[in-house]
């Protein structure tokens, strides 16, 4: 056993730049767009014969940092350590994790916030409208870059199960099985409703001023109305219930004046105020916007077509409490690849916490996706 | 049968006014309110025994025009037209039926908008701070000044059906019985949380000056944010699936621009739009923190407790694709009247239209009332 260190291999963010003005990756919407910066994080150690390598795609607001404190140096818990790391479901002592930020996003791959070289300040606006797709274009380059040959699996929860329903269908050689959570092969008008409702929010603060913000103060307010609405769709009815109930928060009875706050109406507001700290509101419009376009069957004539390309195998589970992507858009999914014959197995996970159960929950979870990769890695 | 006109009685609307400053309603804040003025409607006839009187009750954004076009001079269609009017299930060849627009609202009634006579401006956040109570004491008032000594009964939706339920548990000798609907003895946490953020998107306007914005622009930006999460939650996820889908507005495919705009994106935007025309953003906060309030058992030690004061028979109904005021809270208030051997019937009414589905199923839902108040009435 070599040292935590260099067991784990690199937890410290690295970055791989590719492309300049007019070169780089070829967008859905035509542009090819360069330069991109991607980053990323590495876990574990990938083999001989470079084998065991896990793509993880994280969910709209994630990041690289998928899991942490795997080393002194390593100061930060990561969005899914629960399931990443030593003995874990993605288990660090057998597989090569790679994580990487996504194309769009605010966490140190480009997006919206970067410099635009062509004019020495950010995007704003001016950066391309991006979608699922394109992330994944992004991934492939930094996958090439590592020398990854291919993947034993392609994971992810919620928009990053949308990610890894792509790479199935895009790279059905490159990709020897998905672990597709809490997802959906096509946004409803629901989710496409919550999300532009979050986009009205920010643009409807002055501050935002057409995205052009980023030398005076940032669209706080707009941006921490779109997260409140957000979080109460990754929450439950019955999470929220059990969490906060109708409990007053610093106040024992109904005081009848706006001082008056409930417990889940100040976890909001701190969940709004937090969230500005750490995201980018034009990547909240960008990052929502190719979750709106997303439609895995769109540019194969139906899902079912799309899925008959695939070669990997699949796992997926939805959560009964998750009403964002419910069971049922978890099953067309299941269907779909059963008409075509492929190897997929759908569990259906009780769990009270809502969309966020794919993080929260891990005990279950964990056990299915452990035993599915001991499978596909022909253990 | 007398003239259409005379049959259906005042389809006008008329003002009931009472108190005045440091005189007329006591207010759960300890305080007494006034003056008051009541916009309230009646249609049909008040019988000799003034034994066919039913209190009607709007939701969040209704008013007294129940229902319309009864007479020439009666240009607008009501909010409850299909359930209202002669031959329907509140039959107004029947039944005297009144309406009154609730105390801070603004389309009539008392509220934030109104001119305080003590300063001659808008209260704006001087305005006390209500409860779902304080609107029946208010209507109590303007039964009162009709004359009405009993009501055959009271009904309404969501903020109405709250509403309905003080009035039975206030005044249980005055209220005969009760049709319940699409509503609940206390909101969730979850509703809590949708208000929150709706009131969170209007003070975050700029233009919403702590209330005090009734000289200059409305918050009509945040206004329509805080519509739009409304509107979402009165949906469901298979309505907009059914009404929207994935279709885009105006355009066959992708653009991949910001002028691409899906169906329910557009059709949120043009209600958020709409609704700021008819209503006062202070009114919202007012009304929202009313309905946040509202827990039936508060004040009566518990649910069993406070419903075992009530004398009136009952009629509950709820609809399955309802996610706000779902099916289990309606089941709370049956299992608890039962517990006091209480005269109480309910149906599930399988709907798609959500939490909107009181207003707009109107078979099913008619032929229950209708038989529900037929046995009332002693036919």
């Amino acid at each position: 056993m070599q040292s935590n260190e260099r067991s784990y291999g690199i937890v410290t963010p690295e970055d791989f730049q590719f492309g300049s003005p007019g070169e780089g990756v070829r967008l859905d919407n035509g542009q090819v767009f360069g330069p991109v910066n991607v980053r990323f994080e590495t876990y574990g150690t990938l083999n001989d014969s470079k084998s065991n390598a896990i793509l993880v795609l994280h969910a709209f607001s994630g990041d690289a940092h998928v899991t942490g404190l795997l080393s002194p140096t390593d100061k930060h818990e990561g969005w899914w350590s629960q399931m990443v790391g030593p003995g874990k479901a993605f288990d660090t002592d057998k597989y090569f994790i790679i994580c990487s930020n996504v194309l769009g996003g605010c966490q140190g791959t480009t997006g919206p916030g970067s410099i635009d070289p062509s004019t020495g300040r950010p995007y704003g606006l001016t950066f391309p409208v991006i979608t699922i797709h394109d992330m994944v274009e992004v991934q492939k380059r930094l996958l090439e870059h590592l020398g990854i040959p291919s993947l034993l699996s392609v994971t992810g929860g919620s928009m990053g199960g949308m990610q890894a329903l792509d790479w199935t269908v895009s790279y059905p050689d490159y990709v020897r099985s998905a672990v597709v959570l809490a997802s959906t092969a096509r946004l409803s008008a629901q989710g496409i409703a919550f999300n532009a409702v979050g986009r009205s929010a920010i643009m409807s603060d002055p501050a935002w001023k057409e995205g052009n913000y980023y030398d005076g103060p940032a669209p706080a307010r707009g941006l921490a109305t779109a997260r409140m609405i957000g979080h109460i769709t990754y929450l439950s009815d019955e999470s929220m219930r059990m969490k906060f109930g109708r409990r007053l928060q610093r106040r024992e009875a109904y005081g009848y004046d706006f001082a008056d706050l409930f417990e889940i109406e100040s976890y909001l507001n701190y969940q709004g105020d937090r969230f500005v700290e750490r995201f980018d509101a034009n990547s909240y419009i960008y990052l929502s916007k190719a979750m709106d376009y997303f439609d895995l069957g769109d540019r194969y004539g139906g899902l079912a077509q799309a899925l008959s390309r695939t070669k990997a195998k699949f796992l997926l589970a939805s959560f009964t409490s998750d009403w964002l992507f419910p069971t049922y858009q978890s099953k067309e999914i299941v269907y779909a690849l059963m008409k075509s014959d492929k190897d997929v197995s759908f569990t259906e996970i009780s769990c009270p916490y809502g969309h966020d159960s794919f993080l929260l929950e891990t005990e279950r979870q964990g056990e299915i996706v452990s035993s599915f990769l001991d499978t596909v890695n022909g253990k």
